[in-house]
């Protein structure tokens, strides 16, 4: 099945590019990006004899002709717009923006205006573990963000046991990459090494995707307090779920139920680390209680669980292929 | 006055010899090892033409001649032999082991039996902002932990108006200097590099020193649930309280009113950052709300304010001079 | 084609899994390591629900029942005792030890008296670029140190031209796991964050290797000075090849010339980066002149093209199959 | 005696705060960048509590009234208009800057047209170790570039026994904060982390100020073939010069006779590291040899040596004040 590409010259760009290279069922036919001014290699000189080729500069109509899938790893709004027109002449999406995550409501509370309100209800979520069916049916799959992918992931199995009207907090850990390719304060080098630090605190876009989507699942609402923190790493994602149970239950056993099907969710025995999940599509879960007092501990590569690798995921079923497909499982490690 | 310092060969012996060599008021006229049989060059090139004497095997009777305070930063239980002989002969002692610092069936539980019951009790815990008075008067101070540090003066403002038999959550986060200079899989370069991840979870050490403490300084029970991480890089600790709160209530102000009379605690307007304190004794705060959930944010030099600048201050107030003589206040930054 | 890893305990062990997991014609019928009581998961978390076998204890017999060949990764003098078992019991050898990379004279003065001489002579040097036709014929392969491989894959295109008894300099630097698994101050977190140096300066056992095969391939002899360091880095390697040329030559186009039909090696137009190699087979060189003044500078993954990767493309070519197949080409960029 | 620091703002303004702060001898009555619109504090938020004053839009005059020596911390170009006039109103200047380092001819070629021709010839190369009298009658001081300084101590020792027509290889590597804290690629944390590389090889500016340095020291010319490499750390520089030597000398002799009297050279017996010199004036080096080929290995802190610390050096000898008032010595290490 051929597929397009849209935005190749950030992280989640190329990371689409390394896992479609190899994809047994994929074949990439067209790469675009905003100035379709460079050669592949010019922007990641690590393809270089791997794979070159022209990037274009985007059109929907040119797309139609060669491609029966998109993935989109555009900006917020840039990415509703072209969705939209793709949609309309019968490619399938996956976009990586934050643009068809959330409902409308929420999206232009915490965004911007909708500019594509007929496709936004049928939007899926793509997080296979909980929408595997309505994935097999979409058109058009809105990725998850990749703090959400991994409290999600931790957090949704214990939804049902947690004490109402108490507070759940996720202290949240990212590598830098997280935060793209542009120049910023934050991701200088001398800034971030040998440091790490919180950043908007209870204020990050993500918190109300959480909130929303344990609503939407779970039919339980809950005040997610959410704090991210920037680490001086590359890649990678660590999260930590506190909460408090109604009873002292057997948390490991239902954790272990939970993903007892899962491809992706390996349970672990002591606290996960990020090198165990680096470069792989694995969320790896670990779980403590103490008395009531929950621990939820879960890792994912942010660029990859996070973004690239479970938009291919979502891309597998969406077209009926096997879920793991073409999908990497061996970690970067050492 | 006279100072010893028994226990050269580690990270934090180096850095009460770092800070002393410079104090205007102790001089060094004793330093030890368990071997006596290097000279301190040789146990840190970095102090080549600084300072070089032999370091000696450590004699109670020797160090009672040439000192009048003696810095112990032995290993837990080794330490607490020691301070007895010295205590004995006059000496006073700064114990940054955890020997002293808890009660008595606290240390036995967590620890091993103690074998100095005489002095337990008398050590005064060296948390300037919480014991200053205490402290003046005492002839055997107890170092806190580095983790119970940070945490207690993050927590310790907050903890009349947190809702009672609601777990508090620490999520801690530690350079690996604080594991010290032993050889473990954990230290190797190539395990922690790139990498974070949590380790014993709900069953530190310091988890009862810190609840010990606020039911000690606020007369307060809480369930203190403790989870601290290794972090990729050298030295710093960033420790982040999650509590919910009784009433929607003004926790800025409550922060600037606790600690306005203290040299040492510096209270932020955004998150802290690790960068801003390493290499000096400051213990940075930052406090954030949303609804009743309560976050509060310090960070500290594990080695220094988590170890051997506290060790110096509370040497300071032990012998009658100011608080912040000779103390270090300028950070590493960048 | 079956193929046995002997030493899956270490770095390059795991790398060798992970390379033939997905190897299009290999398939790994035995893994053994010098316990044989670990499952594979047990010694390398990340393999968790990737690939999870009994780990062997290494028997000779069994391995030549069941594999038609069998990667060594074992240290120094244990590999060679190994080798020859099998080699006499018809099983082909790729050996990443450096048990029979060197003539026997050389090998005994830097390392110990050898134990299989029958061998050592047969043992072809495990560099593609240079030693195809003997590959394709080998029974046994001596895969060469990391440092000789970016050395010599840098300088032998400028071997003809450097005016002679004039020193060659090389100045490498290496990633951590370059140094393995097995604790030591080097490795230690502490002692190598935010640090670099160099380490037995004129004096490494891979200095006599690039030696002889400079004399070997070119007919030439050089004194060559090698300086290799430890960088605060997990892998990949850098090397800086410093030399006096005869004339003022295009060193552009002889590089390219050298290499053009080589599928493993990049010519770049910039200074080589470590990035652009790690996780790949690639060895990326560039090459400026100051007059007669020659840089020549190349990077290769330290635990692939290095070790691991270049040992499947030796073994590729000794079953005769192409140099290429399986063997890793996307980088872990970013 | 009354300092003005003009260029706050940046890595090298901040350090010079840091030393001149608890100076015994200098005041620092005057700090300027180039807004004056924020204090200390809102620049450097790790001086909070430790000083804070209003940071000045520079002006030639007021400083004249306020200060008798002023520390240039600004860009090459803006720093000569400056010093111009500062040194036209009878004020000392330290010129952290490129502009008065080299001779006029060589500035200009390798820079831009000069500004002040006028006081050029007049200024003293400040390298201690080598124009120690010539600094002490200085009013204007040259501040040396940071790899010149790490390469001329190491080299300057070994000039008369280097075969004359044989290329000098200097093989040097920088933390990042060498570059400063302006956004650029190169200083994206994801670009540097877990990698290192070259650039501008055999074309960095501090080549020819070396090449000149050594000519005017030593009174021979060599042409110095100079590969600076970024690393992904912080502070810290680490600098190998690879030479010819005509004979088999006893190379340690000499370097030890060189620097009998330095206080701020230490030779070393081991390979140099960067943390032991990481927060120093310290210039760390050590040395060996392989027959006639020589390689000096030395090591410094960038922000320090390589510029504000070697500045209030400068300005000691500038005042009459002895060399080492002041100076920091005690290295960051662990």
């Amino acid at each position: 099945m051929n597929v397009a590409i849209i935005g190749a010259s950030g992280y989640t760009g190329l990371e689409l590019i390394k896992i479609l290279i190899n994809h047994p069922k994929f074949d990439i036919t067209y790469i675009a990006n905003s100035s379709g001014e460079e050669t592949l290699e010019e922007l990641h000189p690590c393809l270089k004899d791997v794979l070159n080729v022209k990037v274009q500069k985007a059109d929907a109509k040119e797309i139609s002709k060669v491609a029966d899938l998109a993935f989109l790893a555009l900006p917020h709004k840039t990415s509703m717009a072209f969705a939209k027109e793709l949609l309309e002449l019968g490619v399938k999406v996956v976009d990586l923006s934050a643009d068809y995550r959330l409902e409308l409501e929420t999206y232009e509370k915490h965004y911007c205006p909708h500019e594509d309100k007929e496709h936004i209800n049928e939007a899926v979520y793509g997080l296979p573990e909980y929408y595997k069916k309505e994935l097999k049916e979409a058109k058009l799959v809105a990725n998850p963000g990749c703090y959400p992918t991994a409290s999600l992931l931790a957090l949704l199995p214990f939804v049902d046991f947690i004490e109402e009207k108490t507070p759940i907090f996720i202290d949240a850990k990212s590598g830098v990459s997280g935060a793209g390719k542009k120049l910023s304060e934050t991701s200088h080098f001398v800034h971030l090494n040998e440091n790490i630090h919180a950043y908007n605190p209870f204020k990050h876009r993500h918190m109300p995707e959480i909130q929303e989507k344990v609503k939407l699942v779970k039919s339980k609402e809950f005040q997610i307090n959410f704090v991210p923190h920037l680490l001086p790493i590359t890649r990678g994602m660590l999260v930590s779920v506190y909460a408090t149970l109604k009873d002292e239950i057997d948390v490991e056993k239902i954790l272990e139920e939970s993903y007892k099907n899962s491809k992706f969710v390996r349970i672990r025995k002591t606290p996960v680390d990020i090198k165990s999940t680096a470069g792989t599509n694995f969320c790896d879960i670990f779980v403590a209680r103490n008395g009531k007092a929950l621990f939820v501990n879960s890792s994912i590569d942010n660029l990859l669980r996070g973004a690239s690798s479970q938009a291919v995921v979502n891309a597998n079923l969406m077209c009926g292929f096997e879920e793991d497909e073409g999908i990497p499982k061996i970690a970067y490690v050492p």
